[in-house]
């Protein structure tokens, strides 16, 4: 796959970047690190809670979604940097033994004013589990190098 | 400290939450597991990249965020569920040895018209470093339990 620019983002494109499962012992490691509520790091409290078991952190779910972009996009995009990340939702748990796949969206695409060689685009990634729930959303956004500046 | 209901929350009132430091091994660790971009997991790699050196996926500086909301606010508030977070930015890196704080700022606080028990409360959470430059901010979302309905 050649290199992708910023002529080649268009608005509703969509793409699908790879897949990744999830353990419980890699849900509660990473609670115990990060994010040490009941319901991330105690299958017998995660239990009783209103989750009705072990949920990942939503910190955990972005970080999965992120590998899937460096696996699946960073290296294929003349990609400068990212300014951020807006109207980051969780609507659905992720739950041991999940298996997520990353969707992503052109939602728009500009060019720089100030500096020729590069544009904005912005993408709404979602990543789904496997009975098509969207466990993550959000917008971000990319700075994105032109092919001819 | 006893537990802080909505009642509790006034729009301007900010709060200190505790520090945490950062290594080096830490960095790389994540960013093997989550986000292996060179100047995230390699030294060499990294001091020859735009940032000079190693730096910190930005996942896992709101991660270490989000331990100090975990040890220093949770349990502390009547807090019943976070719908998302909007407005996540990272403006400067974080680097081996930084040693983090982190600042909350009440947005806004408003009462649920459909359900009379909780009220939505708005922050901007900062983390700093030892120089005081911002490396994360968000607009975080808490629906947070009323003291009196």
């Amino acid at each position: 796959m050649s290199m992708r620019y910023f002529e080649d983002f268009a608005v509703g494109d969509t793409q699908d970047l790879g897949e990744a499962t999830v353990s419980a012992a890699e849900i509660v490691a990473f609670g115990r690190q990060f994010d040490p509520q009941p319901f991330h790091v105690d299958e017998e409290r995660a239990s009783a809670s209103p989750f009705g078991g072990l949920i990942a952190s939503g910190w955990h779910t972005a970080s999965l979604a992120m590998r899937l972009v460096v696996d699946h996009y960073v290296s294929r995009v003349a990609s400068l940097a990212s300014p951020g990340v807006d109207e980051l939702r969780w609507p659905t748990p992720v739950r041991p033994g999940d298996s997520l796949r990353l969707r992503t969206t052109i939602l728009e695409t500009r060019r720089s004013r100030t500096k020729p060689d590069r544009g904005l685009v912005r993408t709404r990634a979602e990543l789904l589990n496997q009975h098509d729930q969207t466990v993550l959303s959000l917008v971000a956004m990319n700075l994105i190098r032109l092919r001819n500046p």
